[in-house]
């Protein structure tokens, strides 16, 4: 009998009976189920598992062969199959020493260079050395990319934004020209930086906005050559970039085993160094590091991403629940969700395994989220009364930032309110016989708790999530580093611009016809 | 046989035959299930349906009498029947007369004289007639509210910012600190207006942030006399209003049946009136109301909120589909997801009928979204590949509000090209034998076309979408105007605070007692 099919007897024979109220009567188990991981805490107390669950789950996480799928992976094994590469976005985060072979060359050297030379030029921007074209301090940094090259960024800035310097951060992703035409309405063109992230210098969307950009700049200026002082590129493509006209002292490399989602600690991160500057950039990088050793060294048994995975596992292939919900309660993370949406339903969102196989179990969930408090005025009343349970991460930090003792108080006790809701429910009794007032409970979640939101406890809370996907790409059997999706849209959306500027519109499906002929017609 | 067995065997009968490739070669497709509403197009054509199951859909409408509480609603008979409320969210768009009467009053003069009340108030604002207590004329205003006192105004603010006058406009909802005082941080106290909006003047985490706005304020002008200038209230507590020291001038009332989550159509909308001013705040009522006269007289076969729903309920309880998607392809939109959730998961996630009975078919589906294209390089990889179909709305406007045509034309051929791929698929042939670019497609989706994002066209949009949440919770038997989650979160968050500030936690369980000994130990 397979791991697999020993968990769904043990989920059959549990299923109806299980009951968060009794096992949370239970002293040892926030002992049992809690674990501290360089000062941030990560209770599992309230899941629908008991002892022998654990234990099955990771029984099956073995028999997937997750320690060895993820030595693989640090080591530089070529694991993303179909793109032929290694997976190291670790690397980027590691120091320099070991060594770190790959394709023959020990990469630890180029990584500690490009950080180098992304620490001093971001010196440099912060301090006013490095001026516009007019002799002026940058003001203002606009980042122009998208999916990876966008959202890492976009949410630590703002999730870090008590670490913030002087300096006002943008960002463009959107196609839509509203998006570039927003920002440029509020800068002034002798005091922004413009950071254009694409690792080829093609993709559609980045390029277009930042000839925009360009546009913008020289129509203020005059001239071609101020583009050297207020450009600079996060990119792999020289002759691009020099063509766009960049000079390679403002290029910033990567490699292609860095993946566009997991691209926030490379080179794709300048704009969160600009935003906190280089030792909080250092610090964000050294918790990643920190959270790679745990996952690297710890036992299955106490191992958090390993934990987080194969209790997602449980609930997606076992109970049958479709979605993932995050809520951190912290203003700051309003983005998580939005952020963690790419890294997990890229990577996993998919129903091929890596073998080419059909997979034969569902895959990644429906990933979403917003802010508590917020949340518990809005979505909320779904989430513990609606007809599907929904697993839900809770974060929240000890300590805050600022100094508003009874708002902090109000937060954490509403977090952990909501927690405790959905576990423990409410029965019509304690409603006081009031049939609306009834609430079902047996509702997992876990609740994270960072010491307050620093970049090292931000940085191992993200690479916590990396490893958790991680660990249920494995555990489905699929390449979680490869995105198919995205290359069919383009395809198809390059098909379809000539029909939209007047070329017949014969060889396309009725809607789509229909729908051409409403936009074209005047 | 009941219209929902009928469906049940429909279904049955198509589910594994019905293929949107062979429907969208049927030439009158898309004429045949695409609407125009006031010049927005509504196109339904790629859904999994037939002639049929459009008919058998109506049907169960017409069973669960979708029109005739629909029209208990406009007239004002007290449909929310737990709170014993009436819901007229669409009084307060509709013009002056006809008079409609609730509890033996004519509600429609209160309405408009609020109304000209928020117009004046707004104008002298907006005039900078009234100024701060130091004369200088406002420049920002701070929206203090949470939930429907937050989310409707932050979410129009942001799509109507082509309309915007000079007002910088803020929201501040969450409990956590972080939020109030980072936008204290960026304020100025001679020039800052605050709005604080609470139907109650008790709401926890409204009532916190607007004290410590008042504190801020008196601390920079060093008397109290300077709230009334600075301050307005949005709500129907007179007592606590004047209390707090806001004039009765200042105050802007509502009723009971303005439920907060449909409530940013009354005086909660002054936020959008001082953003985009009254004339443009009229225009968004107008689309509303419009859409309201299209709800309550169109036939049910052409009635669009109508099919909304019954498209939903299909996927929701036939086809097993647990989450709805909103993909607007608008980067101003880009609070859509948020704001719906509110609206559709607060008003029909529940699993007890409005007779107390419990729920025997699923009710509201999990909501998301981000715009696209965005969302291509994100999550849409799960959405074309992923083991969970989920329908999908593209929102998109014909006319841009600015003047890059490249991109728009760009915007315009990614969003068909999602919807077709997401409809079409890619077959093992199609892909070059590529096992990882086989895309099953059969997937559904909405097309909705704006003429251009202007706040009659809004105002629409949103009205669609209300009353779509209406149709499906009477299809189901719901109350959905009630939201009795919200109130146990309150009372065990109440309960627990005493317990972070060092009461013993003797009676709470053993999770929520590990985690307050982790938060309060120093």
């Amino acid at each position: 009998m397979t791991a697999w099919t020993v968990l769904e007897q043990h989920h059959a024979g549990l299923a109806n009976t299980i009951s968060l109220r009794q096992l949370l009567e239970l002293s040892d188990r926030f002992n049992a189920l809690s674990f501290a991981v360089n000062g941030t805490l990560f209770d599992f107390s309230k899941h629908l598992v008991t002892d022998e669950t654990m234990k099955l789950l990771l029984d099956l996480a073995r028999d997937k062969g997750v320690a060895e799928a993820r030595d693989r992976m640090f080591k530089g094994d070529k694991i993303n199959n179909t793109e032929k590469r290694s997976v190291l976005h670790t690397a980027v985060r590691a120091p320099l020493t070991p060594a770190l072979v790959v394709d023959g060359e020990d990469v630890m050297p180029f990584i500690h260079d490009v950080l180098a030379k992304m620490r001093a030029f971001s010196s440099r921007v912060i301090s006013g050395a490095h001026t516009g074209h007019s002799g002026k301090a940058i003001t203002d940094v606009v980042n122009i990319g998208i999916g990876g090259s966008d959202l890492g960024p976009r949410f630590v800035c703002e999730a870090l934004r008590d670490y913030s310097g002087a300096l006002k951060t943008h960002f463009v992703s959107n196609v839509d020209g509203s998006a570039i035409s927003s920002v440029l309405d509020s800068v002034n063109p002798e005091t922004t930086l413009f950071i254009v992230a694409s690792k080829t210098f093609t993709t559609e969307e980045t390029m277009l906005n930042a000839r925009i950009a360009k546009d913008w700049l020289v129509k203020h200026t005059g001239n071609d050559a101020s583009v050297a002082k207020h450009f600079v590129a996060l990119s792999t493509n020289e002759t691009e970039v020099s063509a766009f006209g960049i000079s390679a002292d403002q290029t910033f490399p990567f490699r292609d085993w860095v993946g566009g989602r997991y691209s926030l600690w490379s080179a794709i991160g300048l704009s969160i160094m600009l935003h906190v500057g280089p030792d909080n950039f250092d610090a964000l990088l050294s918790g990643a590091h920190a959270m790679d050793t745990h996952f690297k060294t710890a036992p299955l048994e106490s191992n958090v991403p390993v934990l987080m995975g194969m209790l997602g596992v449980w609930y997606r292939n076992f109970w049958d629940y479709p979605a993932h919900l995050l809520l951190p309660y912290d203003d700051r993370l309003g983005k998580l969700a939005k952020f963690t949406q790419q890294m997990d339903m890229e990577s996993n969102g998919k129903a091929v395994r890596a073998d080419g196989t059909p997979v034969t179990s569902e895959t990644g969930p429906f990933i979403f989220g917003e802010p508590g408090t917020d949340s518990q005025h809005s979505f909320m009343q779904l989430v513990h009364q609606g007809t599907n349970p929904i697993p839900a991460d809770f974060i929240v930090c000890k300590k805050p930032h600022h100094a508003l003792a009874d708002n902090h108080t109000s937060l954490l006790s509403n977090c952990l309110a909501q927690s405790r809701a959905l576990a423990l429910g409410q029965t019509f009794a304690e409603a006081g016989n009031d049939p609306f007032g009834v609430f079902p409970g047996n509702r997992p979640s876990t609740t994270v708790i960072l010491p307050e939101l620093s970049p090292f406890a931000l940085g191992q809370l993200l690479a916590a999530y990396e490893h958790k996907v991680f660990v249920q790409g494995i555990v489905w059997g699929l390449n979680s580093f490869d995105q198919p999706g995205v290359q069919l849209g383009k395809k198809l959306a390059t098909s379809l611009k000539p029909l939209l500027q007047g070329a017949p519109a014969t060889s396309v499906d009725a809607s789509t016809q229909g729908l051409l002929r409403h936009l074209t017609q005047s």
